[in-house]
């Protein structure tokens, strides 16, 4: 909260942030290059919101823990889950995670809102690109389950991630909100996402055959990798005075196109979050 | 409205449906086979909410219309658009269709209710399989824009689709409901949809090249094929009390493995809606 003292006058005028360009390049300290067979797929990290989750995910990625692995519960419409499968009973000597569903509202976090309220929540909106829903009362603040989000998968025991993680497909499953750890979304590269192999529906999405799965043929943190190798990726900046008018402008469509005024609402898990190659 | 008179007491009780199983049979004559490089993609017509669409999709399958066509227009967690391109500035003698964004309510629509209210309706709900929206006061009632969704493309003019159609492939555009004819829904092989090659965003997603684009292989009506050629694809009847049963198992999660429990809402584009074959 910044406070200007103005002619005698005390103004609280909430917290102080200087204009922002609409694009930022994402931290290669905080951006993964998943390397599937149809292309790469650049995905970036929340420690704000899951330190925990992005540490081991960080030890993992520097081990090379994923090299070689593979998408074995995949569902259409749903997710593309990952990894060693010590969420469905592969023996595992890694720890396991505490749970990061959510976190404590802060005044330094940046909000840009969208929706108040949201079908999920007293209000969602965006912070550092990433779509979130709060509850003010409760003074909480989460990632919500919007397509291209990455987050750990994890049995009954809400701290029982470990190394699995699922990316979602479809429709944003926005009722998993709270109840698992999302610590990343995916930038660049969903398409190859979506063209990962699917299981069948009458097992669950399991894909039995190792053959079937689709590869994770490497998996880094861009930081990791030589400067030349490094993908240089943009995001909407969402603490910018752009992002905040291209919500407004999605919020009132205003085209002759629309011959039926849609309502004044937004779904924050529909707003284009695609970043971009340099 | 069924009338019973019993007792003396006349007792209005709603539309009187039978016992229904809880899955049925798509009607040959209203399901399409669209052959894509890596798979069959099946569709289910809609005659009940656009009828002239309906009609005039029909006759271009009669006519293999679609052969040999592309998806020229692809938006990842967007749409994909295919067909002959007359929808942006390719020559075609085809007719032109009357708007089909909604239609009456009639008591004689079986109406499953999702949620009330939507956040983009007063109500949002199933008929048919299909997820729809309706407008009591209104008395209008309306093909809802999910995942999945086969609609026709247009210009401006609310009446000028031809014969380019999209399928919704990403988080539902609902701002889109109203304003476009959706005619139809993938009720399987989604996963080869999603695999159709996306378009550069910097050009609305168009693909110049015809070369880079996902062909229509062959785009047929089920019962025109020979019989023993026909997919014979089975749907969740969402008439069925075992269909009812499972929005409201969805709409109040008692799993275990929920440790906040989720609100109690439904989103109608987040309700499983594949098919299966027989």
């Amino acid at each position: 909260m910044a406070v200007l003292v103005l002619l005698g006058l005390i103004v609280f005028v909430g917290p102080a942030f200087a204009a922002e360009d609409e694009w930022r390049l994402t931290d290669p300290d905080n951006t993964v290059v998943l390397d599937l067979d149809t292309g790469a797929v650049i995905i970036e990290l929340s420690p704000d919101f899951a330190p925990a989750t992005v540490t081991q995910f960080k030890r993992l990625l520097r081990g090379q823990f994923y090299d070689g692995l593979s998408f074995y519960r995949v569902i259409d419409g749903f997710v593309a889950q990952g990894g060693d499968a010590s969420d469905i009973g592969e023996d595992s000597d890694e720890p396991t995670i505490r749970a990061e569903f959510e976190r404590n509202w802060s005044d330094n976090l940046h909000f840009t809102s969208a929706q108040k309220p949201d079908l999920f929540a007293p209000e969602s909106g965006f912070i550092n690109g990433f779509a979130v829903a709060r509850d003010p009362e409760a003074g909480k603040v989460w990632l919500t389950h919007c397509p291209g989000v990455v987050a750990m998968a994890r049995g009954n025991d809400a701290d029982s991630s470990r190394t699995d993680f699922y990316i979602v497909i479809g429709q944003s499953p926005r009722y998993l909100d709270r109840n698992l750890t999302v610590f990343g979304r995916v930038v660049l590269g969903m398409e190859h996402v979506q063209s990962i192999r699917r299981g069948p529906l009458s097992a669950g999405g399991i894909i039995d055959d190792p053959e079937n799965r689709s590869i994770i043929r490497s998996a880094r943190l861009a930081a990791d990798l030589p400067l030349d190798e490094r993908p240089q990726v943009q995001v909407r900046n969402s603490n910018s005075a752009e992002f905040a008018a291209m919500l407004e402008a999605r919020r009132h469509r205003e085209a002759e196109f629309f011959h039926h005024t849609p309502p004044a609402v937004l779904d924050v898990c529909q707003v284009p979050n695609s970043g971009r190659q340099q």
